[in-house]
């Protein structure tokens, strides 16, 4: 399997995952028909990816440019409303397929950018924003305070992963195995931030009035 | 009237109906004051056409190259502030206008995607984005959950319209009846839907405890 | 100090501002944790001039292009984390980030559309989206409605600023003396309008009924 053939498919499988994480959100906090989980499974797949592509300036964005991405993503969607009741019975399977998506988006869309020919610093950031892209338009269209904010640990694994992925590469990993370790090493730090409750310190403010109305 | 002078006149109506729209919820929803209102009727009635461009490459985007547009935009927001107390003795003005706008704004962004020289498959899709973008802005500005998700038939009818926009002429109708057919048929489905309560099927799941917080 | 340096150098402090703005907010609003602060500053403090430099074609866009942006960001975000107690004593300290923010960004993002060779009119348009936009990013992230809608005078100081930024030199001033006049007359307008509690007239719609749900 060529780089760029594991690449396309691991950008499919994140697509899935975020259209079954979307479709399930849709279900679970916004009570939507059929076609209100559909779209918002849909823009949870490829919004990262799309946001990516704007960036960088690659348009029209991967999403518009071939049928794979469009097709899995309602797949995806349509899957996860059919089958709601045996994926509601998995352990948290919003958290499951949104850790996929996203260690796979944050390794994938750092590729991707690296090699579209700007620096890796800018991929890295690139690839944490093609990951948490998604899901952050999900929260804010079912009107959620996003993950990417109040989630314990989600921008930081998806930034860890992108520089394992883009990182590995300059240090003598091939793309393949760097790509791989960067997704584990996200979901593994997601997860465990999940599970712990890992979160960095807090700080709140007290005096409400101190601030602005 | 040439299919581009006509392809203009259907765009401005979508623009002045959007803003319309735009500005009666930033009175219905928000109580806004002038310039709110001014405001969300001009994020109504362009920023569908602005998410069309951007993805379709064509930068800086119509809405900036000409005065007919923002100048559109702001004439209706205006006039729907003035004329308020008229316009709400009308059946549901805001429905009307969102559905003149999704309805025009389908089948000219289908038609304009298309001529920039992307498939057939994807100018539908640009178009039905066209449609709902500016209304999904709106929605999430004022904190709706968006027509897009919860609006009985919203994207449906704006990929079908533009559907038909696009495919007609392939089938050897001019541009002008292909747009006329793909906004009609667009507007009585959205119509139709909000007024016999069409919907497709709902999932909900019972067991929240079984998904994520 | 030539105008470029000084354009980079009245970016970078509109930069900053945003940044403790945004850190500011998430405390004071979402209580969300360091990577929350930092996450919310940072967009908050960048997202006009991305959605700027998408809407010019500038892409990627300057954010990604060098370091500075991202540092400056980062850097004001964490510094609102650890000084929040001494910022609080600030009287208002969210508004006067925001104004400074504000005030910048509309003449330096206005100057730099102006540059890339669009007309002024687009360019003055521009400026005000740059000076709106992460803020209006912010307040959809923790879900407020926006400032842009809401709040007494925000985008028409930021539009005057621009304007005074863009046809100041074709009336003779040199650059600097009009972005700092700007600037001024911009923070000037927007701080009057929230102090005094100036807006323009409202328009309720007394009979929902006679909207739509």
């Amino acid at each position: 399997m060529t780089p760029q053939a594991l690449l396309l498919a691991f950008e499919l499988v994140g697509v899935f995952a975020f259209a079954l994480d979307g479709a399930l959100t849709a279900m679970r906090w916004a009570h939507l028909d059929l076609f209100g989980v559909v779209a918002l499974g849909v823009v949870t797949a490829v919004g990262g990816g799309i946001l990516r592509d704007v960036l960088l300036g690659e348009l029209p964005p991967a999403t518009f440019r071939t049928w794979y991405y469009l097709a899995t993503a309602t797949a995806g969607a349509l899957l996860a409303f059919w089958a709601h009741r045996l994926l509601a019975r998995m352990t948290r399977p919003i958290l499951v397929f949104d850790t996929i998506g996203l260690s796979l988006f944050s390794v994938t869309g750092a590729q991707v950018a690296y090699e579209a020919g700007i620096g890796a610093g800018q991929a890295i950031l690139l690839g944490g924003l093609t990951g948490v892209g998604g899901g952050t338009l999900r929260d804010v269209l079912v009107r959620r305070v996003p993950s990417i904010l109040t989630g314990g640990l989600y921008a930081v694994p998806a930034l860890l992963g992108a520089a394992i992925a883009v990182t590995g590469p300059l240090l003598g990993l091939s793309v393949t195995v760097a790509a791989l370790a960067g997704g584990l090493w996200c979901a593994v730090l997601r997860t465990g931030g999940v599970i712990r409750g890992w979160h960095a310190p807090r700080a709140t403010l007290e005096s409400p009035r101190a601030l602005d109305e």
